[in-house]
């Protein structure tokens, strides 16, 4: 597509294109960055007005049995557990990715402990976003049993650390910051023939990309709902274990919505059967609730509808950000092998902080990320051609004419 | 107050009634459940609106920095602070009761580890909120260190269980059943006296009864939002650490909100100074925002005056039960003396599950609690002498007329 009208032609034939009125989109944005903090679905306005005037208002207390907020994390779980090819109450929709992360290492841990305690490493990657890390770190530091953190990176390729002494494997399925896409079953198959379990961090990749934890033979995934899933900032994040594993999973964070009968008040704390032992404690029913909101528009679209719409729209990007601003100091960080990529594209420049400022004050919203990357979300369920186009034309009219250069810009980071 | 009119006057002369126009009551009921999940401060609905029509629909990515989103927990921790005798960035807003009290837990016992390593009991209370126990159960598990729980209960009283082998003693300030009230200076110093540690949980106290952790000499602190401080269904916990601990604690859920800093996306956990380094996941922001609207009603009221209606209205509860419901068995299991508990009674009757079922079905709210237990909250930021009157009559009512026997009720208890 080498003009603008091109661009309009190929949204005029999108069959996505009516999904974009499921969504508040603010005037004068081209929203890039639907993988940090996805946008509004226009449904959430009035869920939020249910929940607030009649299940809290005036519900109160009575609205745990009602409005059925005791049931929110499984119900939701299996709605979600249909973009990752999950089966039924595999999926639950709890607390934060982090935590979640903390469930499912401890839950391997302990299945590797029983079956191999002399495995004691756990594999990431040195370029993971860094939460996975700092939630290993933290539980390594906790259990003082000789576990150890193995990253791998440039020097150490995934097949070299995947030693006999591994017991779990974490990685992002898609990268944070160069959207580099990981094949899920190639990777879990290598695992698998190590002995080494696998738990894959979906943040990036629920619905964006295609995930079949089942087909995959993934042993525990876990990810967020308030990036491509649109749940609304902070929304509570997922756990998914394989059915395989669900009479042996334990893990330590075992609040009472975990137990099997939370109200029968008991001293001692037994585990639900199957995926409710994930659960905590008590969830926050408001910022839960709109997450279905979300999850309701996502399941409207084909997910091989949606992916060819990223690749297609992400190509496009790429292509008319090197035709049309390769003249400037950019360089492609993200795969250019769109089977090897998520949903988002990232390029360095030497002031990237600066560039992305002055986009965003030109209304074209992506972010940046340390050491001077550009990174931009494509959203096929609300971006068009046309978006893409205009996007890249703002971005070139900045580094045409220097005007990043021209103003001081607080070095502040927005969030992931 | 021996007649209605006795409580209406009550009601024209108390400080405390304007508080109550603060507050969205539905029509038609006496709300004594207060102390599972609170009513609904009338400044959220509005406060909804901003994060979601303003904050998130527009403002999007950027709401992270203009909306000053990241520093939620750490605003709301100031002012749930001052309802705690709690100094500045001593308290953040984040994450569940059950959580906290893990990172509270872990806390604890890293700094026993460090001082007397043969300390290796946790006591807490067999009558304790189970979520308390089951989370000390998952960290002894996880741990496989010889950690072990030691329970207080009638044939074991504190002092006997606080031997030299007990390293911490969490205990809930308020029992979240009978209402019994401990005296939290007295106990930490008894706890100090043996070289313990003390976790106290208050979520049937903070917003109640006045607290004052610094004055208490308390070591570490968890409690919810959603029941006397009305932050709305599920909405994020609290937790505090004395300023002495401050240098030494740590905390297993490290997640990048307690990075030192952040944005960094540095690969090795730093923990950032103070308070903050108890942050783990991103935090739910609309569930949270709300917790706001809470807080600002409870900070106008003197929390003297609060304790001063409290005790009055259980008071008169109390009398008013015994006095015209005293044929039926009701056995008040709520200590007698106000300075020995909290702001809520609870009466036992055999029938308890069907005479509650029978009082909601009337719109007197109370809950029902194992065994037998009709629990009635009272809040005096929105309960008034008369309420407790009405409530009475309606008890008396339905006992008289044995109406609670008629109806065929679904034994489900609500949430605590």
């Amino acid at each position: 597509m080498k003009t603008r009208e091109a661009c309009l032609e190929a949204d005029r034939l999108d069959p996505l294109a009516p999904l974009k009125q499921e969504f508040f989109l603010p005037e004068g944005v081209i929203y890039l960055d639907g993988n940090s903090l996805g946008v509004q679905p226009k449904a959430a306005v009035a869920r939020a007005g249910e929940v607030l005037n009649q299940e809290w208002a005036v519900g109160l207390i009575r609205s745990w049995n009602t409005a059925n907020w005791f049931e929110l994390p499984r119900r939701l779980g299996n709605k979600l557990g249909r973009l990752l090819g999950a089966g039924d109450d595999e999926v639950v929709v709890t607390d934060t990715t982090s935590l979640n992360i903390f469930k499912a290492l401890a839950a391997a841990l302990r299945i590797q402990q029983a079956d191999h305690p002399e495995r004691r490493v756990i594999v990431s990657e040195r370029d993971n976003f860094p939460t996975d890390l700092y939630m290993i770190e933290g539980m390594i530091d906790l259990l003082q049993q000789g576990y150890e953190l193995r990253l791998i990176d440039d020097e150490l390729p995934l097949e070299r650390a995947l030693r006999d002494d591994v017991a779990v494997l974490l990685l992002s399925h898609v990268n944070y910051r160069t959207g580099a896409l990981y094949d899920m079953a190639a990777v879990t198959g290598q695992a698998h023939r190590h002995g080494v379990l696998t738990i894959w961090d979906l943040a990036h990749s629920a619905g964006a990309v295609p995930v079949n934890l089942r087909a995959a033979e993934a042993d525990f995934a876990v990810g967020c709902t308030y990036k491509y899933l649109n749940g609304g900032p902070g929304s509570p994040a997922f756990i998914w274990v394989a059915e395989r594993h669900q009479d042996r999973f334990w893990q330590p964070l075992s609040g009472w919505w975990g137990h099997n009968r939370p109200f029968d008040m008991a001293t001692a704390y037994e585990p639900a059967h199957g995926i409710r032992r994930f659960l905590c404690g008590t969830q926050p029913i408001l910022s839960m609730s709109l997450v279905e909101c979300g999850l309701d528009v996502a399941l409207k679209a084909d997910m091989a509808a949606v992916r060819a719409k990223s690749v297609a729209l992400t190509e496009l990007f790429i292509e008319l950000v090197e035709e049309r601003c390769g003249h400037h100091p950019l360089t492609l960080i993200t795969p250019r092998d769109a089977a090897r990529r998520g949903s988002h594209a990232s390029f360095r420049h030497p002031n990237g902080f600066a560039v992305m400022q002055a986009l965003i004050a030109r209304g074209v919203i992506g972010d940046y990320r340390e050491p001077e990357v550009l990174r931009f979300g494509i959203t096929p369920l609300y971006l068009g051609y046309a978006d893409i186009w205009d996007a890249v034309e703002t971005l070139r009219d900045i580094l045409d004419r220097g005007s990043w250069d021209r103003a001081e810009f607080c070095r502040r980071s927005a969030v992931t």
